[in-house]
């Protein structure tokens, strides 16, 4: 699989560039399967050549893949040692995919001033967004991890606990099972905290009533996954029973619009519409979802201002929320693999309000 | 403590510049007290403003303090609305601390053209890296979840056991005494694994004679920490011992340094000779150390080309190794207060090679 990628890249760029600059670490994992370089240079034509510091040199030499790695000398800089290559190569257009100001400056700065460079990131984009069956297989498994922490998490949930003491549960069952590590921070917010669409994680003891927002992810060989639960401690009132079917109402008609060729736009739509109409718009203060993969946050995005078309192969979270300060929030996410037909659920089940 | 830093930071930049842009999150958050910002704006006169997109802005609301929190709706940008609010202000020199180059570039388009622009991280750093006292409570106790986490490593570490699971149980064991997560990515590197200084974590089990390098850090109320021991598995060969006693040295040494008005340079120079006089210098493969707080790895830089010069309140790792491919890596880190006197390890113990 990760034979082809530096290839799809090249076509993607060779008519329009003369070599293509990788400076996010993430981009470099996913062309080499290794994490952990200075900076990676992909021409047009030849060899593709992976700058590495000494901490991480023989690291790389070990698991870099498809491409020659060059040593960084404790007192040398590695974008102006790409800079002296692209010189030496004399070539003209060059694109990269981020960068941050101040590395373009020195980086563009050591470049012969005839040389152009400018920020490209969907040829990268445009490949990581489509998931390949290795991934798809991890993916599966970050999924899997992750729903066995939030089986736990509706285990331990109860009357007095800490939200971290929960977090501690889901975190360690995961791990337990296979889980490489969080795929981001915990969140287990209670109560008031559940209001707060990212309400954290503290000492909070769980009361009586309260609303209890789980998002959760695990991370399997790079890959993440991400899904969210609402439950309540002891019954629902009628209000809260009301506003979690709404939001699960949503949540499945955006899923039932998920599909290869749609806007990513229109399951935002479906959810914000049923949302709006229950009389709770105001307070679906997010857009519907996101792209998972290597990172927990990439594209596609799927809200109300997204260009983006969906293509099976993407991987997204769906999740609608509703948050009323003063009185709890409410957000049912799963990570959802689009296809051709009907998406499918990677991450599923404990739909349960009560606890 | 934090009603001072914004005040701090404008009696830093306000001789050089009208306003200062916050883009980084982390400098947001030291700021305000809140994470899940946009971009900040501190005006040399008047109120600072935090921009929130909707997602967090009743979060914000509530939590950051020393500013004025500004709605960005859904189809606004906070780069372009602040560009506005400045032109609104009349203001002509504006410095940043850090954004990725295509941010820069929407930015600088939306602003006047006779308004400069300049990155400047150094005002931030040079708070940031000093420490408060509320820094340092939080920091000690992070500490304190680390050297737990480190004694569960001691106590679990045996023939046959996974990396991953030695992950498990000591991160289970930082979140029960009270861990809001982990500091970074924890590391178990095992045997072959050892021998890279980014060995991760994965599903080997522990043989008789591996090295097993951990390295692992608490986050308590945002603060990071970090601590590596090198343990191996059954009883040491004459040649690991050699080798862990030289890089104990080393650290001891460095440690016996680091104290306020000292070159960052210097702790490291002092245990890379004795690295070296053993023989082991082409195997210490990176530098001595680096701060920690909010981030993990922040200023200041403590290596050979270091420029800083320590100081009381920063805090620092301490944490020499030896890495040879196709034997081994050691590796002994604490984390450090710099002070006026002799430096204070916040980690500490477990110095053992033999479980």
């Amino acid at each position: 699989m990760l034979i082809d990628r530096i290839g799809k890249l090249k076509a993607g760029f060779a008519e329009e560039f003369d070599g293509h600059v990788i400076a996010n670490e993430i981009n470099m994992l996913y062309l080499t399967g290794f994490l952990g370089a200075a900076v990676m240079f992909v021409p047009n034509e030849g060899e593709s050549i992976l700058y590495v510091y000494g901490v991480n040199y023989e690291g790389a030499r070990t698991k870099a893949k498809n491409c020659r790695v060059e040593r960084v000398k404790r007192d040398e800089e590695a974008f102006k040692k790409l800079a002296d290559q692209i010189k030496a190569m004399k070539l003209k257009t060059l694109c990269f995919d981020s960068m941050s100001f101040q590395v373009y400056q020195k980086f563009k700065n050591a470049l012969e001033r005839s040389v152009s460079l400018e920020g490209k990131s969907e040829y990268i984009w445009s490949l990581r967004r489509i998931k390949d069956d290795e991934e798809l297989k991890r993916m599966r498994k970050a999924a899997e991890l992750t729903a066995a922490g939030m089986q736990r998490a509706c285990d331990v949930v109860k009357l007095g606990i800490k939200e971290i003491e929960v977090a501690a549960e889901i975190e360690y069952e995961m791990r337990k099972y296979g889980s490489y590590g969080v795929a981001f921070d915990t969140i287990v917010a209670s109560g008031p905290h559940s209001a707060y669409p990212h309400g954290g994680c503290c000492e909070r003891r769980l009361a009586k009533g309260d609303l209890v927002v789980i998002d959760i992810g695990a991370t399997y060989m790079n890959y993440r996954s991400d899904m969210t639960r609402t439950v309540v401690i002891g019954k629902a009132s009628r209000k809260q029973k009301k506003i979690y079917d709404v939001v699960k109402e949503a949540q499945e008609a955006a899923f039932q619009r998920i599909r290869d060729g749609v806007k990513a736009a229109r399951p935002d739509a479906d959810a914000r519409s049923l949302i709006e109409e229950a009389g709770y718009g105001d307070y679906f203060v997010h857009g519907l979802g996101h792209g998972v993969g290597l990172e927990v946050h990439e594209q596609p995005v799927l809200n109300t201002s997204s260009k983006d078309i969906l293509k099976s192969g993407n991987v997204v979270t769906d999740e609608p929320g509703v948050y009323i300060v003063g009185f709890g929030g409410f957000r049912i996410e799963d990570t959802v693999l689009v296809r051709k037909g009907k998406a499918e659920r990677l991450t599923k089940g404990l739909y349960v309000l009560e606890t």
